[in-house]
């Protein structure tokens, strides 16, 4: 559709405006309906670069858009997507032990798990990490899916994890 | 090309195969020539969700490939893009004052600087963040741009920042 503001174009503005005048593209409409419906999203990737891929990152950027997820001074615990919980699930290439020599896994999980889902009030379980999956034995792999098995069928009795900065920074 | 092995994909080893062998598409290849000439790596960008927007994350997924920008054993200090700096220079929605609530500012540059430019060898200096520039004055705007022209003239005198997790939680 047309824009908002064509002399000077802001980025959130208009999606924000788009958004409220029904005017956002039909991918993101159904994504956002989606997101609507449900009470867990459940985020799968193989971790790229200490994040998510940039497909799913321009997810993030694309359907959480300003009025839809969030508005002024409706963020974190006041964020629009409340009553949902959230939950990341990733691959890693290199192993459990050098992850944790800097704390790095805690560390990166801070900016998808507080700056993106708590900012829009999603409440957000431990995640689930499967580390270097191309590393190990076949054996290996299937307890790893095991393990996630038996995890699906009881995560609607786990608590919402702290989203402090205690949490990750301890 | 061709894949190196098309029984089980991945996406990890196909690129580092195709760097090695020459087949990387053409973009990528050049992207990479840029990367190689250059002395001093900044990204510009606004701030989305915490991080880059996903079109440079895509940049950093597709273009810093294994044998290219990291080795076996070839990472952090050992890395392959050595005596190179970069610099993160972002704008933000958020004021000064809400990202430093809870460090959120330090906490979100550890993926990019840590995990992919200190990942790679490559030095970091510190971040240049405009705070919210759509909310304030445009003399204010002014001054952010001036005060980017004055570090730019003088930034190869700047000595890289300590790249280790006290740095960022302190």
């Amino acid at each position: 559709g047309h824009l908002h503001n064509s002399e000077a174009f802001n980025y959130g503005v208009e999606t924000w405006e788009a958004y409220k005048r029904g005017g956002l593209s039909k991918d993101l409409v159904e994504e956002q309906e989606k997101v609507q419906e449900a009470d867990l999203l459940i985020f799968q990737f193989p971790l790229f670069w200490f994040s998510m891929p940039a497909i799913l990152k321009g997810w993030m950027d694309r359907v959480l858009v300003q009025g839809f997820a969030y508005d002024l001074s409706k963020a974190y615990d006041g964020g629009l997507l409340q009553d949902k919980l959230s939950l990341f699930s990733f691959t890693t290439g290199g192993s459990k032990e050098k992850y944790a020599i800097r704390g790095d896994i805690r560390y990166l999980l801070w900016p998808m798990q507080h700056g993106i889902m708590h900012f829009c009030g999603v409440k957000v379980l431990e995640p689930h990490i499967c580390y270097a999956p191309e590393n190990v034995s076949e054996e290996k792999r299937k307890e790893m899916l095991t393990a996630w098995t038996q995890r699906l069928k009881t995560l609607w009795k786990e608590e919402p994890i702290d989203c402090s900065p205690e949490w990750y920074f301890k």
